[in-house]
C-alpha cells in the first residue's frame, strides 16, 4: 500500500466494517461517531505499523473537522469537579468517554471510588474510567492516564466567548478543558482510531485510567490505584506509563517532561461570628476575622516571592553543576514570557536560568483567594463571619509533603499565637509530592524520536512547575518509567480565562501520539 | 364614633367607596390591593385625627396578613442595585412602588438620574420615585425617604430559606429587604392607608423620595435632590424630614436615632498580569498581585480594631463630659450582644460605654473582601492577574470625607512605595459624611411621644454606627430637622444572611408611623 494512498481507497478496502465514516466534508454538524462502533471481529490482515504511519498522518489531516467536533462535544459538558452543582456533569463526562473508548474497541469499566465531603455534605465521587485495549503478550503495554474534569469558568471572569462552548478563532480552539485535559485525552482516542482506520493493528497494548477529580486533588484515585487496581494485577503487564496533561515550555518548540513540582494546598480558616455582620452596626465592636486572616496571609511570602515559612528551603535538593548546565540550552525567552502575560517586570532580574529554576526546581507560594468574604463588584459593607484563606506551595525534590505541612502548620500556629486574637483559627492541607525521572531512559528516547518525526526538531527535555500528583502514584503502582508527553503549547492558559489549544497542536498531537505508540512498540519487550 | 367600633361597622359606614376590602381572613393568597385604588373623590366628612388613632391601631391589627402579603410581593423582586444583572428588577421595584403610592392617592413621578459605570459598562440608573400627598397649607409637611434596593443574597451564602421569598418562622419574616428597607417603606404606605380606611384625613402633608441605589452609594440621588428637586421648590413646603432605615439598639426597647457615622469606602486595585495565571506554571516567576494587596490590607488596622492610618483619629470630635453621661443610661447588654453573634470575645474589655462609643462616635475600619481572586469552595490553583481589595472606614464627627480620603491615599501611597513592587496599584473612594441632630428638638419629642404611645416606654435617644449619606443631603436640601425612626430590631441582620423583621416590629411599626404622623400634625405650623 502506497504511503500516498487516498482515504477514499481505504474506505473501499474496509467498507464492510466502515458503515459510517468520519470525514471533514460531511460530518461538520452531526455528532462524531467512530467507524469502529459496529464490529471489531473479522478484521482483514493488518499492515505493519511502520508502513502505516504515513497513512495515519494523512488520515488525521483528513479528519480535522471531526476531531474539532468531538472536542466541542466534550467541552460542552461542564465537568467542574470542585463544584457539587456540577457533579452530575462529571459523571456524564466519564460515561461519555466510556462510550468513546468502547467505540474504538476497548473493554471498559467504571470504578466506584466512594464519597467526599464537599460544601459540608457527603457527595459521591465521579467514577474512574478504566479500560484495556489489546492483550498481545508480544507487545509492550502502555498505561495512559488523563483527566476529564476541568477548572471552574464563568464568562464573566473575562472570557471572550462562553467557556463551555468550543469556539475557533485564529487557528485556536477556545474552551474550558480544550487543552487541560480533554484535547489530549481525545488525542489518544483519535490516534487509536487512525491506526484502525488505515487498517493497521496497534503496535502496543493499551491500558487507560481516566479520572474526573484531577482538578480537585484526584480524590479517591490513589486508593483505587494502590489498593484495588494494583492488587488485582492491572499493572502487572504494564511496561510504560504515559501522561499527557502538560504543555510545551514556549509556543513553538516541543518538549518532553521529566520532572514536576508537587503541591501542598492550604485552607486557613478564621471565624469571628456565626454570621456575616453589617460593618456599620458592628464595626468597631468585633475582632474581625478578615483582619486576622490578612495578617496571617501576609506572613507567608515576601514581594519577591521568597517564602517566609521557617526552614522551608532546608530540604530543597542542592543544585548540582550537571543540572545547572542543562538550563543553558533550553529554548526560553524571558522577554517573550513577560510580554505573554503583560507583567510589568519579572523577578530574579529576568535571568533565563533563574526563571526556569524558580518554575521547576524551587518551591513557590501563591495566595489564591478568600472564601466567605465579599468578592463581587460593587461596595458591599460586610464584616464576614467566617473566612477561609487559600494558598499553596509548589514543592520540589526533596521536600516531602508531610514535612512541608508540618513546617507550615508550626509557622501558622506560631504567628497566630503572636497575633493574640480571640477568634477561632484552623488550618488543613492537601498535598502531593514532586516527581522526576531520568530523561536518558529508552522510553524518553522513543518519545523524543516520535516528537522529532512530527515537529522536525529535537524536543527540549524539560521540567514543569505544575503538579500532577498521580504521576508519582502511577510510578509507584507500576514500578515502571513514567513519561509526560505534552500536546498543548505554553500559552494555552490552562486554569485561566480563555483557555485554548492550537488547532496545530491538537492535530499534530494526534500524529505525535500515533508515532509515540509506534516507537514504544519497537522497544524491546 | 367609639374608639372600640369594629372594622366591620366601618366597612358599612364607608361601603360606597370600599369595593375591595383588605382583611386578614380573605386576603391571604391574592395580591394585596388597597381599597383606595378606585376613587379619592367625594369622601365623607373625616373624623379628627386624635379620635382616629385607636381605630387605626385596630384596623392595622385586622390587616396583618395583607401587610405580610404585600411585603412578600416586594421581597420577591430581587432589586440588587450592585449587580447589573438585577437592574431591570430595580426598575420593576420602583414601578411597583409607584403604583402602590398612587393607590393611596399620591401624585407620583419617576425621575431619571442618568447612568453609572458598572462592570465596565454604562448602565442606566433606576429612576427615583418622587411623590406628593396633600397640600393643605394649614398642615405640617413631612418628607419621607426610603430605599427600594437591597444587598446581594444567595441561598448558598448560608440562608435557611430562599432570600427572595419572604418566609415566616417563629414570629419573624425572613427575606432580603424585609427590614432593610422594604418593610419600613411599606409601613408608611400601610399607615396612610389605615388613616384613610378609618375615614380620617391625614394630619400632615407628605412628600416621598424613594430611591433604588442606596446599597450602592445612592448614585445619582444627591444631584437629583440638590440640583433638581431643591431648585424646583420641592423642599420649600417641607417642615420635617423622616427616614426609617435603621434599627433599635437591642431587641426589646425602641429608640430614636439622632446620629450616624459616615462611610469612606475604598477600592484598592493591584494588577500583575493581564490574565489569571496557573500557579504551577507561573508560580515563582511573577510578582503576584495578591501578595501586594494582602500586604497593603494588613497595614490598615490592628487586631483590636485600631486604625493604623496616620492621623486618622486627629479630627474625631473630643468626648465631652455631657455626652459621656448619655451612654450610662442606654439599655445595652454586652453579653447579650456577644451571644447574638456568637463572638468569642468582644473588644474594649466588653465595657458597655466603650462598645457604644466605638459603634457610634469613633471610626472603625473593616476589610470586606477581594474581587478577582479565588472565592469559591475547593482548591483553585490560580494566581489572580488583577485583584481589588475592598475596605471601608466608618467616619464620625468631625471627620470630613475629603480629609479622610486624603489621609488614606497618602498612607497607601507611602506603604506602596515602601513595598517597592513593580506592579500597578491604584486606589479610589466613595464617601459620605457623618451626621448628628439635636435630640431635644420638638420633632424628636413628637416622635418620642408616638413611640411611647405604641411601646409604653420612653425610647432611647441613640446614635448608630451605620451610614445613610442621604440623611445629610436631605438636611442640606430641606434646611429642616431630620429624624431617624427605626421600625426593625437590632438583631434583624440587615446585609447579612437570614435578614428578617419581627412581625411585631412590622405591625407595631405601622402603628408607630401613624402615631408619628399624628404627633407631627400637632406641632405648631
Amino acid at each position: 500500500m502506497s504511503p500516498l494512498i487516498k482515504t477514499s481507497t481505504l474506505r473501499v478496502l474496509f467498507s464492510s466494517r466502515l458503515p459510517v465514516l468520519a470525514s471533514s466534508s460531511n460530518n461538520k454538524f452531526r455528532p462524531f461517531c467512530y467507524p469502529y462502533s459496529v464490529s471489531h471481529k473479522a478484521e482483514p490482515k493488518k499492515m505493519a505499523a511502520e508502513r502505516a504511519l504515513p497513512q495515519i498522518f494523512q488520515y488525521v489531516d483528513q479528519n480535522v473537522e471531526s476531531y474539532k467536533n468531538l472536542l466541542k462535544e466534550a467541552v460542552a459538558i461542564p465537568s467542574v469537579s470542585s463544584d457539587a452543582k456540577h457533579r452530575d456533569d462529571c459523571v456524564r463526562m466519564v460515561e461519555w468517554m466510556k462510550e468513546k473508548l468502547k467505540e474504538v474497541g476497548a473493554t471498559t469499566e467504571l470504578r466506584d471510588i466512594g464519597f467526599q465531603t464537599l460544601e459540608g455534605k457527603q457527595v459521591k465521587l465521579p467514577p474512574v474510567l478504566v479500560g484495556v485495549l489489546g492483550n498481545d503478550t508480544n507487545k509492550n503495554t502502555i498505561c495512559i492516564y488523563g483527566h476529564l474534569d476541568v477548572q471552574p469558568a464563568l464568562k464573566s471572569d473575562g472570557w471572550a466567548s462562553e467557556p463551555f462552548e468550543l469556539v475557533e478563532r485564529d487557528g485556536k480552539l477556545f474552551g474550558r478543558g480544550s487543552t487541560d485535559d480533554k484535547g489530549p485525552v481525545l488525542g489518544w482516542l483519535h490516534a487509536i482510531n487512525a491506526y484502525k482506520n488505515v487498517g493497521s493493528e496497534l503496535p502496543v497494548n493499551l491500558k487507560f485510567v481516566f479520572e474526573c477529580m484531577e482538578e480537585s486533588s484526584s480524590q479517591g484515585l490513589d486508593e483505587l490505584l494502590m489498593e484495588k487496581l494494583k492488587p488485582e494485577g492491572f499493572f502487572d503487564t504494564v511496561d510504560y506509563v504515559c501522561i499527557s496533561d502538560n504543555y510545551w515550555l514556549g509556543t513553538t518548540k516541543p518538549c518532553i517532561t521529566y520532572g514536576l513540582r508537587g503541591i501542598s494546598y492550604y485552607f486557613l480558616e478564621i471565624e469571628c461570628a456565626k454570621m456575616d455582620l453589617h460593618s456599620g452596626v458592628f464595626g468597631g465592636t468585633v475582632h474581625e476575622a478578615m483582619s486576622d486572616l490578612i495578617y496571617l496571609m501576609d506572613k507567608l511570602v515576601d514581594k519577591d516571592g521568597k517564602i517566609l515559612i521557617t526552614d522551608i528551603y532546608k530540604s530543597v535538593a542542592p543544585l548540582l553543576e550537571t543540572e545547572k548546565q542543562l538550563y543553558n540550552t533550553i529554548d526560553f525567552d524571558p522577554e517573550a514570557y513577560r510580554k505573554s502575560i503583560d507583567a510589568y517586570k519579572l523577578p530574579h532580574n529576568a535571568v533565563k536560568e533563574q526563571l526556569l529554576m524558580h518554575r521547576w526546581r524551587y518551591p513557590s507560594l501563591s495566595l489564591h483567594g478568600i472564601e466567605g468574604a465579599h468578592y463581587q463588584t460593587g461596595a458591599k459593607t460586610v464584616i464576614p463571619g467566617k473566612v477561609v484563606g487559600k494558598f499553596s506551595i509548589r514543592i520540589v525534590p526533596n521536600q516531602e509533603p508531610e514535612e512541608v505541612e508540618k513546617l507550615v502548620f508550626d509557622y501558622i500556629n506560631k504567628k497566630w499565637a503572636e497575633r493574640g486574637s480571640p477568634n477561632k483559627m484552623s488550618i488543613s492541607a492537601q498535598s502531593g509530592r514532586a516527581w522526576t525521572e531520568d530523561p536518558d531512559h529508552p522510553h524518553y528516547q522513543a518519545a523524543a524520536r516520535a516528537t522529532k518525526l512530527i515537529y522536525q526538531t529535537e524536543p527540549d527535555m524539560s521540567r514543569e512547575g505544575g503538579s500532577i500528583p498521580v504521576t508519582i502514584t502511577l510510578q509507584e503502582a507500576s514500578g515502571k518509567n513514567v513519561l509526560l508527553l505534552p500536546m498543548g503549547a505554553g500559552d494555552d492558559m490552562a486554569h485561566s480565562q480563555n483557555e485554548k489549544i492550537n488547532v496545530r497542536n491538537y492535530i499534530e498531537g494526534i500524529k505525535l501520539f500515533a508515532a509515540y505508540l509506534y516507537e514504544v512498540g519497537k522497544l524491546p519487550k
